[in-house]
Order: C-alpha cells, then sequence, then structure tokens
C-alpha cells in the first residue's frame, strides 16, 4: 500500500460536494484539507463537517500544499476553475460538464493540455460495479466482437424547469453521461448522431425548447451501432441499464435494488423498485472517481475518463441536437 | 361451443405449410380438405400425411365447398392467390408479405377491401402469448400512458445469400414483423422513420445491398418514440423482446425458454438459451393464427391483422430503406 | 412412426378422466373406444364428447378390442380394477393411489406382477418437462454427486373435509406425490423416515385426525437427505419446486407462469403468480402419461412410473405416519 | 447525531478481529483504543495498523477508559473474558459461541444477567440486509400469519478436520447460527427438534465423529416447522437463503452476488455464484453490529442478539445432536 497522502480540497459545497466529502474522508490515503464555496456559509458548514479549512477559491490554488481540486461547484463556473487548477499544477477532478458551449469546453481542454496534470473528469457510470463488470466483459471476448449496444437511461423525475433553462437541454444535461459510457464501450471513434426527441411528460419542458423524452442512434467508423434512449420521469424510480449485442453473445447490466427480497403473493412475485436515483445507484461509484484520481495522481496515469472524454462527449450531445433540429443524421466531423 | 366446420385449403407445401396443416388438424372446429402446390408431390405428401386431397390451385378457387384459403406459397405468388381469393369469397389467411412492392400490395389490398371476405394477415406476433400479455396490459392501463416502446428482435442466423436477393432485404423480409408489432402496440398511426444500419455479421450480406445490423427509430403522430433493433445472426438463438415504457411504469416481454430449469455451478447460476427459431418460439402462435380466422370467419368480425396491416408495415419497410438511403428521417406520408 | 394404434378405454367420467380423455384424442396413436362409469350418464357425456362409446364396466374387461384400460375412477375402486385389467391383459394406466392399504396395495401388485403386461402409475411430476429436465441434469452429471434433495409442494387449498376423512390423510393423498418425486430423483432405496406435521390452516382439518402442513426428512441407504415439505394452502397457487444439491453443484426447478411478462411500477417488478393448481401445471404431463403407456406397449419397456413404484410410495407415505404419531424416526423395512 | 464517542478493546488479533477493527475505524462513534492477543505480536500488528495500543488482557478489563470489550479470541476462551468484561461493567460484543457446554455457558449467562451491562452475542445474520428485510416484512404482515421457515446454509469448503474436533461439531459450529436466525425469525418458543445427518462429503469428518451434511426440523410451541440444511461443501460458494411461508403469501432471502450482470451466449444466460464466503457476503453485517452494540450502549436498550440468545441457540445445537444420536425428536425441555 503507497503511504502517500494526497490533500485534497473541494471548490463547491452543495449535495455533490457532500458526496465526495464523505469518500474522501472514508480513504485513508485522502485527506480533505480545505473546502471553498461562493457561500462561505456552506463552505464553512461543510469543512466543518469533515475537519477541513473553509477557504477563498483563490486560496485553493494559491496553497502548495494542496496536492489536488475538486471542482464540484455551478457549471459555469467548471471551465475556469479547471483552468486555473491545471495552471496551478494540481491534480483535478471536475464535474462534469466542463461547459455548455463547444468552443469554451476546447478552451479549457487546451488549457489543461498545456500542463502536465492529473486530470480526471466525474463520468460516474465508468466507476458503477454493474457497469464496470460489462466493460470488463467486453474486454475479455466474453461475447466475441461487440456489434450493437443499448443504453436506457431513464430519470425518477424532471428537474425544476429554471434548471433546464440553464441546463443546456436533455442531451447536455443528461444524455451527456449516455453518450461517454458509449464512448468508453464502444471503444473506437463515432461517425454520426441521429436524434428523435419528443415531449410528452410535461408540456412546460417543451416551452423551454427542450425534449423530456428521446432516442439517439450512434454509428462508429467500423458501422456498430448505439441505441440511447432517455426519459426524465420513470414512474418505478432510476432506470440504468446496458445490452451489449456481439457476435457470440450479449452482456446485460441491470438495475440495482437495495436488498433482493422477493416476495410471492396472490399478486405474484415482486421484487422491490430499483435504487431511487443516482445518490443511491452510483454512491460506490463517487467513491471509485476519488480513489481513481489518486491512482493516476499516484502512478502518472490517466484517470478512468479526462477532461477530453469531457469534451468529446459535449460534441456527441451537440451532434445530437443539431440531429433533431434537422431531421437528419449529423456526421460528427461537423461538429467541433 | 360453434359446431360449424370450416373447410380449409392450403396452397404451399413447404416448411410453414406444415406447420399450419398441424394446426388445423389439431383445431375440431377446421377441417383441412385440400393442399394445391406448384409441386405436385409435395401437395401431395402433405395432403396424405392428414388425410387431405392433394389438388390444382385452380381447383382451390373453384370449389365452393372450400370456405377458406391458406396461402402459404412462395412470396411472388401471394399477391396473386389473395386476388383470387378475394374474388372466389374465400376466408383467407395469407402468408406476410403479400409482395414486396408498394403498388402491387396497393393493388391486391384494393382488390380484397372490394369484396366483403374475411382476410387475416400472418403476423404471428400478434398471437404470441407473451406479446398478448404485454399488449393486455397496455390496454388496461398497467403502464399508464405509452411513451416509448423498444423492440428487440434478432435472428440465429443469416438465411442464404440467394434468398435475401429476393426477400426484398433486411427491412421487408424480416423487421416487417417488428414494423406490425409496433403499429399494433403504438396503436395510432406512425409520422416518421429514421434508421441506421450496418453490415457486421456477413460482407456478402453487403455485396447484395442489405445490412444484417440494423435500428430503427419511429415517431408516432402524438410523439411517442419507438425503438426497434435487429441483427441476422444471435449466438444464443432467437431474440423477442418488447419494452414497453409510459407514464406509470413499464412491461417487459422476455425471452421463452424450453424449462426454466436453472444450474448452479463454480461458474454462477445459468438457464438454458431462448427457444431457438419462429418455429420454436411461435408454434402456439400459429394454431392461434387459423384459430383467430376461423373466430373472425364464424362472427364477421376483423381478425387480429389483416391486409391492410400488411400494406401499412411494408409502408414502413420502405420508409426505412429511404431514410438508410438518405440518411434523413422520412416522413411516411412521403411513401405509397 | 408406429402406425399401431393403442385402442384404450377409460374407467372412470370425472375431472381427470376428461383430461386424459382430451389427451387421448390428441394422439394419433390412441384411440379412445369407450368409457365406463358407475354413473352411465357421466360415461356417456364423457364418450359422446369423444366419439367414444358408453359401455359397462365388466365390458371393459371383456372386449379383446380393446388393448389398454385407464382406471380414473374413486381411489377405491383401484386396486379392484387393476386386477381385473391385469387378468384380461390389458395395458393399464393407474391413477394413484392403487388403494390406501399397504396389503390391499401388496395383493394387487402381486396380481400385475402375475400377468406379463405393461402397468404404468399416473405420478404426473414424473411427466413434467421441469422435473424431467432436472433428473436428466442428474443422470448427466450436471452436479456431480447427488447429496440432498428439496421438495416443496403445496397446494392452492385444502380439499373438502369430506374429501380429507376418506382420503387417507396428507400422507397419502399429497405427498404420495412427492414421496415418488423423491424415490425417482434418488434412485436408491430409502432406509428411514422421520416426519413432523402441524394443524396451521384449518382446525376442521385437525379434527379429522390429519395435519395441513408437513415436513419429512428422507435417509437413503447410501445417507443422502431429502426434505420434503407440504401446506395445503398456499396464496398465490400451486407452488411445485425441486432443489437438487450435489458435489458439483445445484439444479433448481421451479414454478411455471402462463407468461414471462415483468410489469415494474413504484411498488416493484413483479410477474404474475405459477399456474394455478396441477390441471394447469401438469396439463402436458398427462398427455405425456399416455404417450409413455403407449411407448411401454409397444416396445415392451417400462413405463416412467409403475405398480410398483405406487406400492413403494404408499410405504413411505405408511412410514412418515408412522414417524409422525411416535415421535421418531422409523426404518422403512419396518414397513410393509 | 450523538456525539458520544465509545471507547473499544479488542480481544483477539485473528481474522475476524481484523474485520472488526476496520468496522470500528469506519465508524466515526468508535475509538479502536486497544488491542490484546496472546501472541503479542499478532496483538501489536492489528493495533498498530489502526493506530490503536497493543496491551495485555487483563490491562483492558482494568483500564476505567475501555467502555466496550469486543471478544474475537479463540472459542475456549469466551465465556472467561464475557465473564470479566460484565464483572468490568464493560459493554460487550462476544463472538459466538459462548461456550460449547451448555453448563459452562448458562454460568457465563448468570454473570452477565448479575451485571447491568450491554450485552451483544455476534450473530451476524441478524444484521444482513437480506434477512433483515424478510424479517421486516414479516413483522409488517407481508405473508400474513408465518407457517413455515426454510433455512439453506451451506459453507463453501469444510474447515480442516483438527478445527473440527474442537468446534463442537456441525450443530454447535455451523448451524449455530441458523438455530439463531430460526429463533429470530419464528420469533416464539422452540417447542422440539428433529435431526438428521450424513457424511457425504469427507469420510474423515465422519471419523471424527462429526456428520457435514444435515437437516433439522423445529417445531414451535405454536406448531410453526422450520427445516434448515447444512452442507459443509458448495461448489458454488456460500449459499445462504431463507425462505419464509405464511398464510397470505411467501418471502425469500437469496443469495447475494457481487454484480447482476447477465451474460447470454450458446450456453445460456449466466449470472456469477454467490459471494464466496462469510467474510464477503457478511461484510457490511460486521459492521452493523458495532454499530448495534454502540446504538445499545447509548440508549440502554437491548442488541439485535444477547448473550441469552447464545445460550438458547446452544440449547438448540444440544437438542439436534441428541436427536441425531438417539433417532427421535428431542423435546427442547430436556435440555439445559
Amino acid at each position: 500500500m503507497n503511504d502517500k497522502i494526497m490533500n485534497l480540497a473541494i471548490i463547491g459545497a452543495g449535495r455533490i460536494a457532500h458526496v465526495h466529502a464523505a469518500a474522501a474522508a472514508a480513504d485513508p490515503r485522502i485527506h480533505l484539507q480545505s473546502v471553498a464555496d461562493i457561500v462561505p456559509e456552506a463552505a464553512q458548514r461543510l469543512a466543518r463537517e469533515y475537519g477541513a479549512a473553509s477557504v477563498e477559491v483563490d486560496a485553493v490554488f494559491a496553497d502548495p500544499g494542496i496536492d489536488a481540486v475538486l471542482i464540484a461547484s455551478s457549471t459555469a463556473t467548471h471551465a475556469e476553475f479547471l483552468e486555473r487548477a491545471a495552471k496551478a499544477g494540481k491534480a483535478i477532478l471536475c464535474e462534469k460538464p466542463i461547459a455548455l458551449d463547444i468552443a469554451r469546453t476546447k478552451a479549457a481542454v487546451d488549457v489543461v493540455n498545456a500542463h502536465p496534470v492529473t486530470c480526471a473528469l466525474g463520468f460516474n457510470r465508468r466507476h458503477d460495479a454493474q457497469f464496470a463488470a460489462l466493460k470488463h466483459g467486453l474486454a475479455h471476448g466474453r461475447i466475441g466482437t461487440l456489434e450493437t449496444l443499448t443504453i436506457i437511461s431513464r430519470d425518477p423525475a424532471p428537474p425544476p424547469v429554471e434548471y433546464l433553462k440553464v441546463s443546456g437541454g436533455l442531451f447536455f444535461d443528461m444524455m451527456i453521461h449516455d453518450f461517454d459510457t458509449a464512448r468508453w464501450l464502444l471503444d473506437e471513434p463515432i461517425r454520426s448522431v441521429s436524434a428523435a426527441g419528443a415531449v410528452l411528460i410535461d408540456d412546460e419542458i417543451g416551452n423551454v425548447g427542450d425534449v423530456d423524452t428521446a432516442m439517439v442512434t450512434l454509428i462508429t467508423e467500423s458501422g456498430r451501432l448505439c441505441h440511447i434512449q432517455n426519459s426524465r420521469r420513470t414512474a418505478f424510480g432510476y432506470d440504468q441499464r446496458i445490452e451489449a449485442f456481439g457476435s457470440a453473445g450479449m452482456l446485460q447490466a441491470v438495475n440495482e435494488t437495495e436488498t433482493r427480497l422477493r416476495a410471492t403473493t396472490a399478486d405474484g412475485e415482486s421484487v422491490e423498485p430499483p435504487k431511487h436515483f443516482f445518490l443511491e445507484r452510483y454512491s460506490a461509484a463517487y467513491a471509485s472517481e476519488l480513489g481513481d484520481l489518486y491512482d493516476a495522481w499516484i502512478s502518472g496515469g490517466q484517470p478512468m475518463a479526462t477532461h477530453i472524454d469531457g469534451y468529446e462527449a459535449l460534441r456527441l450531445a451537440a451532434a445530437a441536437a443539431q440531429s433533431l433540429a434537422d431531421n437528419r443524421t449529423v456526421a460528427l466531423s461537423e461538429i467541433g
């Protein structure tokens, strides 16, 4: 076991920052040193809970004792903090997305590329045990050559419409995770994107120019096909499944439940609904993200997902939006 | 129980004709009277097996004692026999497709419409117990309002390339079933079709201008989305599943296996692969097709699927082919 | 295909006789020639439905044109009809039990043994597809050497108390099937029997000296252990499962459902309850029983279960009753 | 959140002590202060890993700063340490069993009862999420009135024969857990015990007077029946399942797997084997044991399982051994 401790600062003190702070506290290799937030009281509250210091954002980048920065502030600040952290030579774990704008994202990616830092992007699916097992099976040839990939991804309930207005919309805010998952599992460049979308759940979502239900088809350079399906509302909670079909068989990652208790009554046999939402389903994945950052920081290797993966997923989102607008298949080469 | 016997003639004496003949023999309400085939020996063999007469095709239409005609001859003859049967006033069960050509199909449909006959089309999925249970659940509001439909349909192995040349290709020969299933379950007009396809299994399939793997998105008039996925080769047999997602939940029709025996060894827990192909999976469905024709013939009602359903499924296939060629979403109004 | 027709007479015209008659009608190798019942109207009704003759019982045994006799009359008549059928040289399918009394059963078995007839006993579990697959897996070494067997067998609801009074009680009337299943799967002599029982469902059952819930342990000569569990009432229908555990793994035969439709709502994921009772679960098994008799009759081989199996199962029932009465393990050698 | 810290000493430094130490380290309410072991090096190693002190056993009981003692030493020392901890006024978590001898156990229980301490016994099944969900379902009437309970409990491989000689045998060493589970779920006094056992796995086990495979039937005062089945060797790992059957239905706690990935190939659909053994399956349960001790210590309430539960489970083990020796049902009143 490597005994080197990674001193961590978290920027942002909202819900997801709390999740990361708990993960840091449980990992003996990581020391949560400081927390910064534009609302000082929020930073103080989180810092106090884990025995960390509450500091200004500038102090995070200025402090040579801080090895790593976790960016969990509001989306609009990600790109700037990412650049500052890279320039300050910190290891970075940045929540997705870097930015909603392709050009802004590209600029930030260029800055990071120009500095020899470890940079991880918070695509939690890559750290999920179910999906990792599927990836492992693909890599070990359990289904021969992958041919089609089907990703079902449905949230329990739509976010507030006010949030949707600034979120970039379903492709940028929600399906971005699935685009990254698709890239990770397909493991080759995407050639084109075709999208369909509808407003079936709440007209207010349509009123702000978004869709609440969508299907996207990706085609890779070698011709593999990938289907992604999103819905903003799921009666039974969080629906997160992947099906990989190949020349020798099929792998399916299915939903998790808290327990596996089966009840059989006059109504039939039943099990409980899936874990409710991302905090429940991906709780272990968040812990794994920090551990992965640590490993990459120690070894000098690459984290599971990087800023470049963030940029590439964003290009797919932009292509899907374009496809939906134009009613046509969009070549990824048209984007970014 | 209605005691009226329906005297049936089968045109065609191939594999599927044998399946229908066995179903007729097991149904006390149906009497298999005669069999006709362009290969008289084939007709004689089938007729002998079930105590029926072997006759010329013309005799089928001329014989007033024949109540119903089952058309199971080669695809190229379907439209003509359908028209002749309608003109002769027979109840009809016609194997799909009526024709591979939209105009020819339309002409045949017009002829049938002009005659007051019972006309059923052999879309076996509508008679499958799993899919019928899903349809029943939808109709009874078990998942509220249907929003998305996902149809996975994969064959165990591609047909010979020689067959593919005359089959019309994947959309017309294979996905035609799924188009009908989609129409049946979505239960409203389709607005547009978007297709993606690839040759991933056998280059020979590409050489004859076809694809072996495909994904299609349908959008209904009200905005519902439907994904159909086809592959010509499945390592584990026949993959026939449907997932319906709605405002209140999800229904899933899964594959059937011969038995449910579970074996747990050092390798894990396993069950046997799905039933191998359509003759195994849809054996009960074929029997149900004939029973449904009988019921409609007796009651004067509509069979589960009619010649018009055959025509509409064909339009979707043509739209999918157009979409694949043009790399764009095709409005169904452009077709037929 | 062997074209020889087996002419069958059925003695008895109750519910189970109807099931067998339908199976005979569907099998082209079997001709249901006559039906006899102490209530002539019942025999006439069943005979008419399948185009058979309604006859006196004596006529069945006297008619040289009858090849096989299916005994589905009331339990009290089984032994006598079995003996008469054997003496008349008929192939026999006798519903279980031969008699409730060990000595009477032994006498009947001796008579059958003295005549060179094919004699099958109606233990339907041996003909069930799930259990047959488990047996096949055992025979093919899928779990190495069998060590323990667990049989769960629960009825949907108790029979009327009036019936219980004459049925011989739970061990003789219900668990008799499971004793036979155990013998069939363990495939070696039983050494001892230990029983526990309780009245948990209906005090009236206790009032007639019976139990409604029971657990029995069988030990084979080589030391294998078998657990049988019965309940007379199951909220979700018919519970018929077997678990075989061996040196290399485990095989489990689970309940059947009509369809496999999965519904997922806010309450969780569910499938329908098991098939309701034996007529639903074992419908195919009844057809298989007659086919098995035919095969044995043609080949001169042994049916899946014989009169001797009926006798041996009865000994186990008697041993269980003795064990319950004495609160001790009973050696099977003490019985019969 | 209660901020009071519980200072803990662990006696014993073997494998299970390490598990408990890790759980203590992860719980902010618990401070692992010291470790004692008859092998000082082992104590030092464990203490160093968690920043605790390595001390003599006597020091544990003498130190007023220690609030709680976790007894994870060898079985032969449990009773003595339990008594000393009680006399010293410590909260106690004692690994099972207290002793293998009924009289010795009774004496220790009497000592604990004479002192007002919180005393928990390490029956990990009560802390397992699957079993707890089943218990919760029973308590909330999901299956009406419980009637039968079936506990399947199989280890991956037998312990060394040297261990078996001093372990007390299968009933005392392995089934003791299942006896406690049965008592917990049946929730009423046991009336009688009937046991069957066999040597099917390894003759060496028989040579030391033990069995490797066993079935036990418990009957409660009200007549409920419980089946417990043990095997010392399981090809697929650790088999830990419970089935509760009641007037309104059935609850089943099934095995856990690391992931739920499904692979479908030409061989069928499979999932991975269950978690390998107790350290994997019950890892969360061990953490819960310490948390439960903390809660009881703070609140003055009862832990999930106490020394009295340890004594009662031992009586069932003794009754089972007696039953096996005598080939008869043993009334629990005969024991202890």
